[in-house]
Protein backbone atom coordinates (compact mmCIF):
# COMPACT_ATOMS: atom_id res chain seq x y z
CA UNK A 1 0.00 0.00 0.00
CA UNK A 2 1.45 3.41 -1.00
CA UNK A 3 0.76 6.24 1.59
CA UNK A 4 -2.32 8.37 1.01
CA UNK A 5 -3.87 11.79 2.23
CA UNK A 6 -6.27 10.92 4.57
CA UNK A 7 -7.88 13.31 7.41
CA UNK A 8 -9.30 13.04 10.35
CA UNK A 9 -12.35 15.40 11.51
CA UNK A 10 -12.87 15.16 14.95
CA UNK A 11 -10.07 14.48 17.54
CA UNK A 12 -11.65 13.16 20.75
CA UNK A 13 -10.56 10.10 22.55
CA UNK A 14 -11.43 7.60 19.47
CA UNK A 15 -10.27 10.12 16.82
CA UNK A 16 -6.98 11.40 17.76
CA UNK A 17 -6.01 8.10 18.66
CA UNK A 18 -7.12 6.91 15.32
CA UNK A 19 -5.13 9.90 13.64
CA UNK A 20 -1.83 8.86 15.54
CA UNK A 21 -2.15 5.18 13.98
CA UNK A 22 -2.72 6.02 10.70
CA UNK A 23 0.46 8.59 11.40
CA UNK A 24 2.34 5.83 12.58
CA UNK A 25 1.41 3.78 9.66
CA UNK A 26 2.94 6.42 7.17
CA UNK A 27 0.20 7.96 6.02
CA UNK A 28 -0.03 11.90 4.95
CA UNK A 29 -2.46 13.67 7.80
CA UNK A 30 -4.86 16.05 8.06
CA UNK A 31 -6.62 16.81 11.06
CA UNK A 32 -9.93 19.58 12.31
CA UNK A 33 -11.58 19.64 15.38
CA UNK A 34 -13.81 22.37 16.94
CA UNK A 35 -11.09 23.10 19.51
CA UNK A 36 -7.75 24.22 18.24
CA UNK A 37 -5.89 23.03 21.04
CA UNK A 38 -7.01 19.66 19.67
CA UNK A 39 -5.78 20.53 16.42
CA UNK A 40 -2.42 21.86 17.80
CA UNK A 41 -1.84 19.04 20.05
CA UNK A 42 -1.81 17.02 17.38
CA UNK A 43 0.33 19.13 14.64
CA UNK A 44 2.50 19.18 17.41
CA UNK A 45 3.83 15.71 16.42
CA UNK A 46 3.05 16.22 12.58
CA UNK A 47 0.33 16.33 10.12
CA UNK A 48 -1.41 18.99 8.83
CA UNK A 49 -4.21 21.28 10.76
CA UNK A 50 -7.91 22.81 9.46
CA UNK A 51 -9.95 25.30 10.39
CA UNK A 52 -12.84 23.69 9.07
CA UNK A 53 -13.78 20.38 7.34
CA UNK A 54 -13.93 22.16 3.96
CA UNK A 55 -10.44 23.00 3.94
CA UNK A 56 -8.87 19.34 5.10
CA UNK A 57 -11.54 18.14 2.60
CA UNK A 58 -9.83 19.82 -0.66
CA UNK A 59 -6.85 17.96 0.28
CA UNK A 60 -8.10 14.37 0.86
CA UNK A 61 -9.21 11.57 -0.82
CA UNK A 62 -10.11 9.64 2.25
CA UNK A 63 -12.22 11.78 5.18
CA UNK A 64 -13.08 10.12 8.66
CA UNK A 65 -15.25 11.49 10.37
CA UNK A 66 -15.34 10.51 14.32
CA UNK A 67 -17.46 12.84 15.59
CA UNK A 68 -20.64 12.21 18.40
CA UNK A 69 -23.27 11.50 16.57
CA UNK A 70 -25.48 11.70 13.09
CA UNK A 71 -26.23 15.82 14.08
CA UNK A 72 -22.76 16.35 14.61
CA UNK A 73 -21.74 15.01 11.13
CA UNK A 74 -24.44 16.44 9.30
CA UNK A 75 -22.44 19.53 10.46
CA UNK A 76 -19.63 17.97 8.92
CA UNK A 77 -20.63 17.40 5.64
CA UNK A 78 -23.37 20.44 5.22
CA UNK A 79 -22.79 22.94 7.89
CA UNK A 80 -20.41 26.06 7.00
CA UNK A 81 -17.61 25.08 5.68
CA UNK A 82 -18.35 21.33 5.49
CA UNK A 83 -16.76 18.96 3.39
CA UNK A 84 -19.21 17.96 1.43
CA UNK A 85 -19.32 20.17 -1.34
CA UNK A 86 -15.00 20.68 -0.93
CA UNK A 87 -14.52 16.92 -1.64
CA UNK A 88 -13.37 15.93 -4.88
CA UNK A 89 -15.31 12.99 -6.73
CA UNK A 90 -14.38 9.67 -6.31
CA UNK A 91 -12.98 10.66 -2.68
CA UNK A 92 -14.38 8.73 -0.06
CA UNK A 93 -16.26 9.61 3.26
CA UNK A 94 -15.81 7.53 6.06
CA UNK A 95 -19.05 7.74 9.08
CA UNK A 96 -17.57 6.31 12.13
CA UNK A 97 -20.27 7.49 14.51
CA UNK A 98 -23.17 5.18 16.02
CA UNK A 99 -26.31 5.95 14.37
CA UNK A 100 -29.52 5.12 13.15
CA UNK A 101 -29.13 2.76 10.49
CA UNK A 102 -31.97 4.33 8.20
CA UNK A 103 -30.04 7.32 8.43
CA UNK A 104 -26.39 5.92 7.44
CA UNK A 105 -28.35 4.42 4.24
CA UNK A 106 -29.85 7.55 3.10
CA UNK A 107 -26.30 9.57 3.70
CA UNK A 108 -24.99 7.28 1.09
CA UNK A 109 -27.55 8.24 -1.30
CA UNK A 110 -26.66 11.73 -1.12
CA UNK A 111 -23.32 11.51 -0.97
CA UNK A 112 -23.57 9.03 -4.01
CA UNK A 113 -25.79 12.17 -5.79
CA UNK A 114 -22.65 14.41 -5.24
CA UNK A 115 -20.02 11.92 -7.09
CA UNK A 116 -18.68 10.88 -3.88
CA UNK A 117 -18.52 7.81 -2.11
CA UNK A 118 -19.28 6.31 1.49
CA UNK A 119 -18.20 3.51 4.02
CA UNK A 120 -20.99 3.10 6.83
CA UNK A 121 -18.21 2.37 9.14
CA UNK A 122 -18.99 2.78 13.44
CA UNK A 123 -15.88 2.12 15.60
CA UNK A 124 -15.52 -0.01 18.84
CA UNK A 125 -12.86 -0.91 21.01
CA UNK A 126 -12.00 2.34 23.27
CA UNK A 127 -9.56 4.64 23.60
CA UNK A 128 -6.56 2.84 24.14
CA UNK A 129 -7.11 0.56 21.57
CA UNK A 130 -7.42 3.17 19.21
CA UNK A 131 -3.91 4.59 20.47
CA UNK A 132 -2.94 1.36 19.78
CA UNK A 133 -4.37 1.18 16.28
CA UNK A 134 -6.43 -1.80 17.51
CA UNK A 135 -10.13 -1.13 17.04
CA UNK A 136 -12.48 -3.08 15.24
CA UNK A 137 -15.10 -1.56 12.76
CA UNK A 138 -18.38 -2.47 11.41
CA UNK A 139 -18.47 -1.44 7.88
CA UNK A 140 -20.66 -1.59 4.43
CA UNK A 141 -20.46 -0.52 1.64
CA UNK A 142 -19.80 -0.34 -2.55
CA UNK A 143 -16.87 -2.21 -3.27
CA UNK A 144 -14.92 1.38 -4.80
CA UNK A 145 -15.32 2.89 -1.04
CA UNK A 146 -13.17 -0.46 -0.11
CA UNK A 147 -11.32 0.12 -3.77
CA UNK A 148 -10.36 3.87 -2.16
CA UNK A 149 -9.90 3.53 1.77
CA UNK A 150 -9.73 -0.42 2.58
CA UNK A 151 -5.74 -0.60 3.44
CA UNK A 152 -6.23 3.01 5.47
CA UNK A 153 -8.48 1.08 7.43
CA UNK A 154 -6.92 -1.65 7.75
CA UNK A 155 -3.76 0.23 9.33
CA UNK A 156 -5.50 1.82 12.05
CA UNK A 157 -7.51 -1.62 12.97
CA UNK A 158 -7.26 -5.13 14.66
CA UNK A 159 -10.44 -5.84 12.52
CA UNK A 160 -12.26 -4.57 9.47
CA UNK A 161 -15.06 -6.30 9.18
CA UNK A 162 -17.30 -5.98 5.90
CA UNK A 163 -20.53 -6.54 6.61
CA UNK A 164 -22.48 -5.82 2.89
CA UNK A 165 -22.32 -3.93 -0.68
CA UNK A 166 -24.38 -1.01 0.60
CA UNK A 167 -24.72 0.92 3.89
CA UNK A 168 -26.71 0.13 6.84
CA UNK A 169 -25.18 -3.27 7.94
CA UNK A 170 -22.11 -1.46 9.90
CA UNK A 171 -24.68 0.55 11.95
CA UNK A 172 -26.82 -2.02 12.84
CA UNK A 173 -24.14 -3.95 13.93
CA UNK A 174 -23.06 -1.20 15.64
CA UNK A 175 -26.58 -0.53 17.36
CA UNK A 176 -26.82 -4.17 18.40
CA UNK A 177 -23.26 -4.17 20.19
CA UNK A 178 -24.37 -0.68 21.93
CA UNK A 179 -27.51 -2.21 23.17
CA UNK A 180 -25.33 -5.24 24.79
CA UNK A 181 -22.94 -2.81 25.82
CA UNK A 182 -25.16 -0.91 27.67
CA UNK A 183 -27.27 -3.51 29.11
CA UNK A 184 -23.86 -5.38 30.02
CA UNK A 185 -22.62 -2.44 31.92
CA UNK A 186 -26.34 -1.49 33.99
CA UNK A 187 -26.16 -5.42 34.83
CA UNK A 188 -23.07 -5.15 36.16
CA UNK A 189 -23.70 -2.17 37.92
CA UNK A 190 -27.21 -4.38 39.72
CA UNK A 191 -25.09 -7.53 40.38
CA UNK A 192 -21.90 -6.18 42.26
CA UNK A 193 -24.76 -3.46 44.20
CA UNK A 194 -26.33 -7.29 44.81
CA UNK A 195 -23.51 -8.50 46.24
CA UNK A 196 -22.75 -5.34 48.46
CA UNK A 197 -26.19 -5.37 49.73
CA UNK A 198 -25.67 -8.82 50.90
CA UNK A 199 -22.44 -8.46 52.30
CA UNK A 200 -20.53 -10.08 50.05
CA UNK A 201 -16.95 -8.56 49.20
CA UNK A 202 -16.71 -7.01 46.20
CA UNK A 203 -13.08 -7.53 45.47
CA UNK A 204 -13.71 -11.44 46.02
CA UNK A 205 -17.09 -11.20 44.33
CA UNK A 206 -15.46 -9.28 40.98
CA UNK A 207 -12.88 -12.17 40.93
CA UNK A 208 -15.36 -15.20 41.20
CA UNK A 209 -17.59 -13.54 38.89
CA UNK A 210 -15.02 -13.03 36.30
CA UNK A 211 -14.39 -16.68 36.34
CA UNK A 212 -17.76 -17.67 35.70
CA UNK A 213 -20.82 -18.11 33.44
CA UNK A 214 -21.93 -14.72 34.69
CA UNK A 215 -19.08 -12.71 33.17
CA UNK A 216 -18.83 -10.42 30.40
CA UNK A 217 -16.93 -8.27 28.81
CA UNK A 218 -17.78 -4.76 30.65
CA UNK A 219 -18.06 -6.39 33.73
CA UNK A 220 -14.77 -7.27 33.91
CA UNK A 221 -13.78 -4.00 32.32
CA UNK A 222 -16.01 -1.55 34.08
CA UNK A 223 -16.60 -3.25 37.49
CA UNK A 224 -12.62 -2.39 38.25
CA UNK A 225 -13.68 1.59 38.26
CA UNK A 226 -16.44 0.59 41.60
CA UNK A 227 -14.01 -1.29 42.98
CA UNK A 228 -11.32 1.56 42.47
CA UNK A 229 -14.19 3.84 43.65
CA UNK A 230 -12.90 6.19 40.81
CA UNK A 231 -15.14 7.19 38.39
CA UNK A 232 -13.30 9.25 36.20
CA UNK A 233 -14.72 9.43 33.09
CA UNK A 234 -13.31 6.83 30.31
CA UNK A 235 -17.06 6.62 28.40
CA UNK A 236 -19.49 8.79 30.21
CA UNK A 237 -23.19 7.52 31.43
CA UNK A 238 -24.46 10.18 29.04
CA UNK A 239 -22.82 8.54 26.15
CA UNK A 240 -25.64 5.64 26.89
CA UNK A 241 -28.36 7.98 27.60
CA UNK A 242 -27.60 8.57 24.17
CA UNK A 243 -27.04 5.21 22.61
CA UNK A 244 -29.58 3.01 24.00
CA UNK A 245 -31.42 6.14 22.94
CA UNK A 246 -30.31 5.76 19.09
CA UNK A 247 -31.00 1.71 19.64
CA UNK A 248 -34.48 2.02 21.07
CA UNK A 249 -35.84 5.27 18.14
CA UNK A 250 -34.00 2.46 15.86
CA UNK A 251 -36.04 -0.77 17.28
CA UNK A 252 -38.98 1.52 17.49
CA UNK A 253 -39.26 2.46 13.77
CA UNK A 254 -40.23 -0.96 13.12
CA UNK A 255 -42.24 -1.38 16.55
CA UNK A 256 -40.20 -3.77 17.71
CA UNK A 257 -39.85 -4.17 21.64
CA UNK A 258 -36.89 -4.19 23.12
CA UNK A 259 -37.78 -4.59 27.47
CA UNK A 260 -34.27 -5.08 28.71
CA UNK A 261 -32.37 -1.75 26.75
CA UNK A 262 -35.54 0.22 27.84
CA UNK A 263 -34.85 -0.82 31.14
CA UNK A 264 -31.14 -0.21 31.28
CA UNK A 265 -31.38 3.23 29.47
CA UNK A 266 -34.05 4.46 32.29
CA UNK A 267 -31.49 3.49 34.71
CA UNK A 268 -28.82 5.44 32.73
CA UNK A 269 -31.82 8.72 32.37
CA UNK A 270 -31.96 8.34 36.38
CA UNK A 271 -27.97 8.32 36.93
CA UNK A 272 -27.62 11.11 34.55
CA UNK A 273 -30.80 13.22 36.24
CA UNK A 274 -29.37 12.57 39.56
CA UNK A 275 -26.12 14.26 38.36
CA UNK A 276 -24.33 11.73 37.28
CA UNK A 277 -24.31 12.02 33.68
CA UNK A 278 -20.30 13.17 32.95
CA UNK A 279 -18.92 10.80 35.59
CA UNK A 280 -17.80 6.91 34.30
CA UNK A 281 -20.84 4.61 32.85
CA UNK A 282 -20.02 2.79 35.85
CA UNK A 283 -21.38 5.40 37.88
CA UNK A 284 -24.54 3.75 36.93
CA UNK A 285 -24.10 1.91 40.31
CA UNK A 286 -24.73 4.86 42.12
CA UNK A 287 -28.78 4.51 41.38
CA UNK A 288 -28.49 2.08 43.83
CA UNK A 289 -29.67 3.05 47.31
CA UNK A 290 -28.75 1.61 50.72
CA UNK A 291 -25.40 0.50 49.76
CA UNK A 292 -21.97 1.50 50.44
CA UNK A 293 -19.66 1.56 47.54
CA UNK A 294 -15.94 1.25 47.91
CA UNK A 295 -13.96 4.73 48.33
CA UNK A 296 -11.57 6.13 46.07
CA UNK A 297 -8.18 5.74 47.99
CA UNK A 298 -5.96 8.30 48.46
CA UNK B 1 -4.93 -37.29 50.18
CA UNK B 2 -6.09 -40.58 50.94
CA UNK B 3 -9.41 -41.43 49.11
CA UNK B 4 -12.66 -41.12 50.56
CA UNK B 5 -16.10 -42.61 50.60
CA UNK B 6 -17.99 -39.85 49.07
CA UNK B 7 -22.01 -39.85 48.29
CA UNK B 8 -23.94 -37.90 45.66
CA UNK B 9 -27.57 -37.27 46.28
CA UNK B 10 -29.04 -36.66 42.51
CA UNK B 11 -27.48 -37.42 39.17
CA UNK B 12 -28.68 -34.68 36.99
CA UNK B 13 -26.91 -33.29 34.20
CA UNK B 14 -24.16 -31.79 36.85
CA UNK B 15 -24.56 -34.12 39.65
CA UNK B 16 -23.86 -37.49 37.21
CA UNK B 17 -20.54 -35.75 36.04
CA UNK B 18 -19.04 -34.42 39.50
CA UNK B 19 -19.84 -38.35 40.59
CA UNK B 20 -18.21 -39.84 37.88
CA UNK B 21 -15.07 -36.99 38.60
CA UNK B 22 -14.94 -38.04 41.65
CA UNK B 23 -14.56 -41.91 41.12
CA UNK B 24 -11.63 -41.27 38.38
CA UNK B 25 -10.66 -38.58 41.18
CA UNK B 26 -9.82 -42.53 43.15
CA UNK B 27 -12.67 -42.17 45.73
CA UNK B 28 -15.23 -44.63 46.84
CA UNK B 29 -18.43 -43.93 45.56
CA UNK B 30 -21.98 -44.10 46.62
CA UNK B 31 -24.80 -42.54 45.05
CA UNK B 32 -28.43 -42.20 45.00
CA UNK B 33 -31.36 -40.68 42.64
CA UNK B 34 -35.12 -40.94 42.86
CA UNK B 35 -34.73 -42.18 39.44
CA UNK B 36 -33.63 -45.87 39.69
CA UNK B 37 -31.91 -46.17 36.05
CA UNK B 38 -29.81 -42.83 37.00
CA UNK B 39 -28.38 -45.31 39.59
CA UNK B 40 -28.19 -48.29 37.24
CA UNK B 41 -26.20 -46.09 34.20
CA UNK B 42 -23.70 -44.74 37.12
CA UNK B 43 -23.36 -48.24 39.13
CA UNK B 44 -22.94 -50.29 35.50
CA UNK B 45 -19.11 -48.32 35.31
CA UNK B 46 -18.12 -48.75 39.53
CA UNK B 47 -19.44 -47.31 42.89
CA UNK B 48 -22.37 -48.22 44.68
CA UNK B 49 -25.89 -47.40 44.49
CA UNK B 50 -28.81 -46.71 47.25
CA UNK B 51 -32.34 -46.46 47.42
CA UNK B 52 -32.38 -43.65 49.98
CA UNK B 53 -30.34 -41.04 51.30
CA UNK B 54 -30.18 -42.23 54.42
CA UNK B 55 -28.78 -45.33 53.55
CA UNK B 56 -26.04 -43.51 51.46
CA UNK B 57 -25.52 -41.48 54.57
CA UNK B 58 -24.83 -44.16 56.89
CA UNK B 59 -21.85 -45.32 54.66
CA UNK B 60 -20.25 -41.50 53.78
CA UNK B 61 -18.72 -39.00 55.62
CA UNK B 62 -18.83 -36.43 52.56
CA UNK B 63 -22.82 -36.12 51.02
CA UNK B 64 -22.92 -33.97 48.32
CA UNK B 65 -26.16 -32.91 47.25
CA UNK B 66 -26.68 -31.66 43.72
CA UNK B 67 -30.48 -31.31 43.43
CA UNK B 68 -32.69 -28.68 42.00
CA UNK B 69 -33.52 -26.75 44.97
CA UNK B 70 -34.00 -25.67 48.37
CA UNK B 71 -37.13 -27.85 48.49
CA UNK B 72 -35.66 -30.66 47.06
CA UNK B 73 -32.49 -30.34 49.33
CA UNK B 74 -34.99 -30.20 52.59
CA UNK B 75 -36.32 -33.56 51.35
CA UNK B 76 -32.62 -35.21 50.63
CA UNK B 77 -32.06 -34.31 54.66
CA UNK B 78 -35.08 -34.06 56.57
CA UNK B 79 -37.59 -35.97 54.05
CA UNK B 80 -38.99 -39.88 54.69
CA UNK B 81 -35.06 -42.19 54.53
CA UNK B 82 -33.46 -38.53 54.65
CA UNK B 83 -29.83 -38.17 55.53
CA UNK B 84 -29.85 -35.81 58.15
CA UNK B 85 -30.43 -38.53 60.84
CA UNK B 86 -28.58 -40.90 59.17
CA UNK B 87 -25.52 -39.32 58.80
CA UNK B 88 -21.89 -40.06 61.15
CA UNK B 89 -21.13 -37.01 64.35
CA UNK B 90 -18.80 -35.16 62.45
CA UNK B 91 -19.32 -35.72 58.40
CA UNK B 92 -20.32 -32.40 55.83
CA UNK B 93 -22.98 -32.01 54.10
CA UNK B 94 -21.93 -30.49 50.78
CA UNK B 95 -25.63 -28.51 49.70
CA UNK B 96 -24.93 -27.26 45.94
CA UNK B 97 -28.15 -26.21 44.64
CA UNK B 98 -28.89 -22.46 44.04
CA UNK B 99 -30.65 -21.23 47.12
CA UNK B 100 -31.56 -18.06 48.83
CA UNK B 101 -28.21 -17.47 50.79
CA UNK B 102 -30.81 -16.60 54.57
CA UNK B 103 -31.89 -20.55 54.37
CA UNK B 104 -28.03 -22.11 53.80
CA UNK B 105 -27.31 -20.23 56.48
CA UNK B 106 -30.17 -21.58 58.81
CA UNK B 107 -29.45 -24.96 57.22
CA UNK B 108 -26.19 -25.02 58.64
CA UNK B 109 -26.95 -23.89 62.11
CA UNK B 110 -29.69 -26.84 62.20
CA UNK B 111 -27.24 -29.30 60.45
CA UNK B 112 -24.71 -27.95 63.71
CA UNK B 113 -26.96 -28.87 66.36
CA UNK B 114 -27.36 -32.49 65.17
CA UNK B 115 -23.71 -32.48 65.12
CA UNK B 116 -22.82 -32.08 61.54
CA UNK B 117 -20.70 -30.58 59.37
CA UNK B 118 -22.21 -28.31 57.03
CA UNK B 119 -20.57 -26.46 53.54
CA UNK B 120 -23.01 -23.84 51.45
CA UNK B 121 -21.33 -24.99 47.93
CA UNK B 122 -23.82 -23.85 45.41
CA UNK B 123 -21.72 -24.69 41.44
CA UNK B 124 -21.15 -23.22 38.46
CA UNK B 125 -19.76 -24.26 34.96
CA UNK B 126 -22.39 -26.99 33.27
CA UNK B 127 -22.38 -30.66 32.30
CA UNK B 128 -19.48 -30.21 30.13
CA UNK B 129 -17.64 -29.03 32.87
CA UNK B 130 -19.14 -30.94 35.45
CA UNK B 131 -17.76 -34.13 33.67
CA UNK B 132 -14.38 -33.21 33.36
CA UNK B 133 -14.09 -31.98 36.94
CA UNK B 134 -13.72 -28.60 35.77
CA UNK B 135 -16.48 -26.92 37.62
CA UNK B 136 -16.62 -23.78 39.51
CA UNK B 137 -17.50 -24.10 43.16
CA UNK B 138 -18.24 -21.01 45.55
CA UNK B 139 -18.00 -21.96 49.07
CA UNK B 140 -18.63 -20.87 52.62
CA UNK B 141 -18.31 -22.76 55.79
CA UNK B 142 -16.43 -23.27 59.14
CA UNK B 143 -12.94 -24.37 58.72
CA UNK B 144 -14.15 -27.91 60.29
CA UNK B 145 -16.08 -28.62 57.02
CA UNK B 146 -13.26 -27.85 54.29
CA UNK B 147 -10.90 -29.79 56.87
CA UNK B 148 -13.16 -32.79 56.10
CA UNK B 149 -14.02 -32.10 52.43
CA UNK B 150 -11.91 -29.47 51.23
CA UNK B 151 -9.81 -32.24 48.95
CA UNK B 152 -12.31 -34.07 47.87
CA UNK B 153 -13.98 -30.62 46.38
CA UNK B 154 -11.09 -29.89 44.68
CA UNK B 155 -10.56 -33.15 43.12
CA UNK B 156 -13.45 -32.62 40.61
CA UNK B 157 -13.54 -28.91 40.27
CA UNK B 158 -11.05 -26.34 38.09
CA UNK B 159 -11.86 -23.98 41.10
CA UNK B 160 -13.01 -23.89 44.56
CA UNK B 161 -13.45 -20.25 45.80
CA UNK B 162 -13.43 -20.11 49.82
CA UNK B 163 -15.92 -17.01 50.70
CA UNK B 164 -16.37 -17.20 55.03
CA UNK B 165 -15.96 -19.23 57.46
CA UNK B 166 -19.35 -19.36 57.71
CA UNK B 167 -22.55 -20.43 55.42
CA UNK B 168 -24.02 -17.75 53.32
CA UNK B 169 -21.53 -15.72 51.01
CA UNK B 170 -21.39 -18.85 48.46
CA UNK B 171 -25.21 -18.31 48.09
CA UNK B 172 -24.93 -14.91 47.57
CA UNK B 173 -21.91 -15.39 44.91
CA UNK B 174 -23.90 -17.43 43.14
CA UNK B 175 -27.01 -15.21 43.24
CA UNK B 176 -25.53 -12.65 41.83
CA UNK B 177 -23.82 -14.63 38.91
CA UNK B 178 -27.20 -16.07 38.25
CA UNK B 179 -28.92 -12.84 37.86
CA UNK B 180 -26.08 -12.06 35.37
CA UNK B 181 -26.04 -15.42 33.35
CA UNK B 182 -30.25 -14.88 33.17
CA UNK B 183 -29.96 -11.12 32.13
CA UNK B 184 -27.05 -12.14 29.82
CA UNK B 185 -28.97 -14.73 28.00
CA UNK B 186 -32.26 -12.84 27.61
CA UNK B 187 -30.21 -9.57 26.48
CA UNK B 188 -28.07 -11.89 23.61
CA UNK B 189 -31.79 -13.18 22.78
CA UNK B 190 -32.69 -9.27 22.23
CA UNK B 191 -29.52 -8.30 20.69
CA UNK B 192 -30.14 -11.23 18.43
CA UNK B 193 -33.49 -10.55 17.81
CA UNK B 194 -32.86 -6.98 16.57
CA UNK B 195 -30.18 -7.61 14.19
CA UNK B 196 -32.35 -10.14 12.78
CA UNK B 197 -35.49 -7.81 12.31
CA UNK B 198 -32.96 -5.20 10.62
CA UNK B 199 -31.86 -7.50 7.89
CA UNK B 200 -28.13 -8.55 9.30
CA UNK B 201 -26.62 -11.88 8.47
CA UNK B 202 -27.00 -13.59 12.15
CA UNK B 203 -24.06 -15.71 11.65
CA UNK B 204 -21.89 -12.60 10.94
CA UNK B 205 -23.67 -10.77 13.82
CA UNK B 206 -22.56 -13.66 16.19
CA UNK B 207 -18.87 -13.09 14.52
CA UNK B 208 -18.65 -9.22 15.04
CA UNK B 209 -20.38 -9.40 18.86
CA UNK B 210 -17.65 -12.08 19.86
CA UNK B 211 -15.13 -9.90 19.21
CA UNK B 212 -16.16 -6.81 20.65
CA UNK B 213 -17.19 -5.36 23.83
CA UNK B 214 -21.11 -6.56 23.43
CA UNK B 215 -19.72 -9.64 24.01
CA UNK B 216 -20.71 -12.27 27.14
CA UNK B 217 -19.86 -15.93 27.95
CA UNK B 218 -23.54 -16.06 28.05
CA UNK B 219 -23.58 -14.37 24.33
CA UNK B 220 -20.72 -16.82 23.33
CA UNK B 221 -22.26 -19.73 24.81
CA UNK B 222 -25.65 -20.05 23.67
CA UNK B 223 -26.60 -18.02 20.90
CA UNK B 224 -24.87 -21.05 18.91
CA UNK B 225 -28.45 -22.74 19.41
CA UNK B 226 -30.31 -20.22 17.69
CA UNK B 227 -27.94 -20.05 14.72
CA UNK B 228 -28.38 -23.75 14.83
CA UNK B 229 -31.96 -23.58 15.44
CA UNK B 230 -31.42 -25.97 18.31
CA UNK B 231 -32.98 -26.12 21.29
CA UNK B 232 -32.15 -29.20 22.71
CA UNK B 233 -32.40 -28.30 26.69
CA UNK B 234 -29.10 -27.78 27.80
CA UNK B 235 -30.46 -26.20 30.68
CA UNK B 236 -33.87 -24.89 30.22
CA UNK B 237 -35.83 -21.80 30.00
CA UNK B 238 -37.93 -23.01 33.01
CA UNK B 239 -34.48 -22.86 35.09
CA UNK B 240 -33.75 -19.06 35.00
CA UNK B 241 -37.54 -18.74 35.66
CA UNK B 242 -36.29 -21.07 38.97
CA UNK B 243 -33.48 -18.77 39.39
CA UNK B 244 -34.33 -15.49 38.30
CA UNK B 245 -37.11 -16.00 40.91
CA UNK B 246 -34.77 -16.87 43.90
CA UNK B 247 -32.66 -13.84 42.90
CA UNK B 248 -35.56 -11.61 43.24
CA UNK B 249 -36.87 -13.09 46.33
CA UNK B 250 -33.40 -12.62 47.91
CA UNK B 251 -33.78 -8.80 46.85
CA UNK B 252 -37.00 -8.15 47.85
CA UNK B 253 -36.69 -9.53 51.66
CA UNK B 254 -34.22 -6.72 51.79
CA UNK B 255 -36.46 -4.49 49.58
CA UNK B 256 -33.98 -4.44 47.05
CA UNK B 257 -34.36 -3.32 43.46
CA UNK B 258 -33.56 -4.73 40.17
CA UNK B 259 -35.25 -3.96 37.48
CA UNK B 260 -33.10 -5.56 35.00
CA UNK B 261 -33.60 -9.01 36.87
CA UNK B 262 -37.13 -8.53 37.22
CA UNK B 263 -37.43 -7.34 33.49
CA UNK B 264 -35.62 -10.24 32.10
CA UNK B 265 -37.36 -12.66 34.96
CA UNK B 266 -40.92 -11.88 33.22
CA UNK B 267 -39.10 -12.26 29.67
CA UNK B 268 -38.27 -16.22 30.51
CA UNK B 269 -41.78 -16.38 32.33
CA UNK B 270 -43.06 -14.92 28.89
CA UNK B 271 -41.75 -17.84 26.80
CA UNK B 272 -42.42 -20.68 29.31
CA UNK B 273 -46.06 -19.74 29.20
CA UNK B 274 -46.27 -19.60 25.56
CA UNK B 275 -44.66 -23.28 25.97
CA UNK B 276 -40.98 -23.23 25.29
CA UNK B 277 -40.31 -23.57 29.41
CA UNK B 278 -38.53 -27.43 28.53
CA UNK B 279 -36.61 -25.86 25.85
CA UNK B 280 -32.87 -24.78 25.84
CA UNK B 281 -32.50 -21.40 27.62
CA UNK B 282 -32.11 -19.59 24.39
CA UNK B 283 -35.75 -20.24 23.45
CA UNK B 284 -36.25 -16.98 25.08
CA UNK B 285 -35.38 -15.46 21.45
CA UNK B 286 -38.78 -16.79 20.70
CA UNK B 287 -41.09 -14.08 22.71
CA UNK B 288 -39.61 -11.75 19.75
CA UNK B 289 -42.70 -11.46 17.19
CA UNK B 290 -42.19 -10.65 13.58
CA UNK B 291 -38.43 -12.00 12.95
CA UNK B 292 -37.88 -15.35 11.26
CA UNK B 293 -35.12 -17.42 12.83
CA UNK B 294 -32.86 -19.66 11.46
CA UNK B 295 -34.63 -23.25 11.36
CA UNK B 296 -32.71 -26.59 12.24
CA UNK B 297 -31.01 -28.00 9.08
CA UNK B 298 -31.84 -31.81 8.83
Amino acid sequence: MSAAKVGVVGLGAMGRGMAASLRRAGHEMHVCDARPEAVREFVAEGGTGHGSPAALARECGVVISVVVNAEQTEQVLFGPEGAAAAMQPGSVFVMCSTVDPKWSMALEARLESMGLLYLDAPISGGAARAAAGQITMMTAGQAAAYDKCGAVLESMSAKVYRLGAKAGPGSTVKIVNQLLAGVHIAAAAEAMALGIRAGVDPDRLYEVITHSAGNSWMFENRMPHVLAGDYTPLSAVDIFVKDLGIVLDTARASKFPLPLASTAHQMYMQASSAGFGREDDAAVIKIFPGIELPAKEG
